[in-house]
């Protein structure tokens, strides 16, 4: 095992997106996007996912070169043509324009559509919140999930995120997909030989099914909480893809590029600026009040609190890579 | 059993807010809405909730005859002080100007502070949808809800409604509490001596328990799906209260009120106009090809379509009203 140093993860990983075939602006975000996942401890989003971009690569489904499109729907909503590339250079070119709108009329609609989301979605509400906004983000994908009593899947993981700033530069973040478990950690699980919590996933004949391998062959993840989270995995489908012009889950069809792994669907962001709320207390310091209630009623950790902790230990010791993974990497920088 | 005609009930119901003390306008708008539920068969809003109403407004806990004030927030954010009076009222007031910065600038926040919601959440969005928009809306409550660990409920019942619009003039509708039962439900249950089910509540001391009594007793409701469950209710507690100004859910305290029953809180909406979105096909065709989707899979209900169904046998067959509830209704229509 190797500890690695962030910056130096990120060149090395840069090397990869560039061997591949995408421009330097995005290989920079993807690079920085997929080192963030694994130094913070988000594993299924981390170096894991790097054989997965390059295969996707390679495949010619997504484009590494796309050149996003901003188009203006409004004082208060922007809409991005991400041109069959990744999501997240087209949310970085939104980004200043969107803040902009939301700081003057205090609320701002981000509507990507053509955009391949294969990261974790925490990094794309963070820093709206390190700014002082409110940002949700939501994001389908393939079609994995079955509703209850459905016969085949519908819907994506489709995870929802939310971020919001504490006092003292500190936030309040989550990211969770609406499945029980993320489709990673699925892949994870199977590659491991590891068995599934109950009430997680079905099998090909809708059966409940414990083993990763049955759900990932032509079975379905669960939604969380029955039909209360597939109520969640319909609104994700419809804010993300039809709001922003996105294909839904079970449309997206990349039979045609063998290898490909990248959902092409949409996402879309509602950024919220506090300070025109009419709190007489600073929005930060209720928040602020809330995790102190949290925490003086026993719940030890925040949403995202382990990934700062992880963050700071990597920031300080470094990323553990193994040494088999150093090298699988190694070897994705020569196309 | 009687059938009661629709607008005969929303008269006898609004002859008891006003022999409580309300004004005109609040007791159109909460009879109306109160006889809505009960007519589209959420019964643990609808006429169960008439005792507890007029309880609250004889407590002095709630003004009946608030004043809600707009405050302008910005081009996209609209605040409301509800004025220590009812959520309904207050945006009944703030809906025209909501809908139109929602259409002038793409979306509008609407932040509801100092306000009693003790009725059903989709009557709140299912207007806005019919009227081509898409809306989200927020609630706390009450401390009725434990995070997993915490010893003593935080959050309330939180509930979440999204709605949206279908071709031909349906809508897609869902409004669903973070706990896995409404605190209606659990007040009903223990009212009818049923069993509550597994994973839903927990005693006094922390401890699973299928008696509805004892979560009421002191104990808690338990959110649905974990951890995920207890994320949206934070999401919840921070949109509805700290970026309306409005209260916590632990932070609610009518013990100078005894008979209160009314959370006074927020509440928060996001309306987003969907005409500004980039798809080709016009946003309602869109969430209809979802809708049929999850029919060809085998989801033979959507969302609302219980209530939806409800209402339509109601306005043709009258709304089923027992001749106890009848007593006990008339005995309200007297202070």
């Amino acid at each position: 095992m190797t500890h690695m140093d962030f910056d130096a993860l990120v060149a090395l990983l840069r090397r990869i997106f560039l061997a591949n075939g995408t421009s330097e602006a995005v290989a920079d975000i993807l690079a920085r996007n997929c080192a963030s996942a694994e130094r913070d401890g988000a594993m299924s989003h981390g170096l894991f996912r790097m054989a997965g971009y390059v295969s996707t690569l390679r495949s010619g489904w997504v484009d590494g070169r796309a050149q996003p499109q901003l188009e203006d729907g409004g004082a208060s909503f922007l809409r991005v043509d991400a041109a069959n590339g990744f999501a997240q250079p087209a949310l970085a070119i939104a980004a200043p324009m969107a803040i902009d709108k939301a700081r003057a009329t205090g609320a701002c609609v981000v509507a990507i559509r053509r955009s391949h989301h294969f990261a974790a979605l925490w990094p794309d509400v963070e820093p709206f919140a390190q700014q002082g906004l409110v940002a949700i983000a939501m994001v389908n994908s393939m079609a994995y999930v079955a509703p209850p009593g459905a016969r085949h899947p519908v819907y994506g993981t489709n995870p929802l995120a939310f971020a919001a700033p504490r006092a003292d530069e500190r936030i309040v973040v989550f990211d969770q997909a609406v499945s029980v478990l993320a489709h990673g950690d699925v892949q994870i699980a199977a590659r491991d030989g590891h068995m599934l919590p109950a009430d997680a996933g079905v099998d090909a004949a809708g059966q409940p099914t414990r083993d990763p391998q049955a759900v990932l062959d032509g079975g379905a993840l669960l939604p969380f909480g029955g039909h209360k989270g597939a109520a969640i995995a319909l609104m994700i489908e419809i804010m993300a893809a039809a709001l922003t012009g996105g294909l839904f889950s079970a449309e997206v069809d990349w039979s045609a590029h063998p290898g490909a792994q990248t959902p092409c669907t949409g996402e879309c962001l509602i950024l919220i600026d506090p300070s025109r709320s009419g709190s007489a207390v600073g929005f930060a310091d209720r928040v602020e009040q809330m995790v102190t209630a949290l925490q003086e009623a026993g719940q030890a950790r925040m949403p995202g609190d382990r990934r700062f902790a992880a963050r700071e230990k990597a920031m300080r010791e470094g990323i553990p890579v193994s040494a088999h993974m150093l090298r699988q990497l190694e070897a994705l920088t020569t196309a």
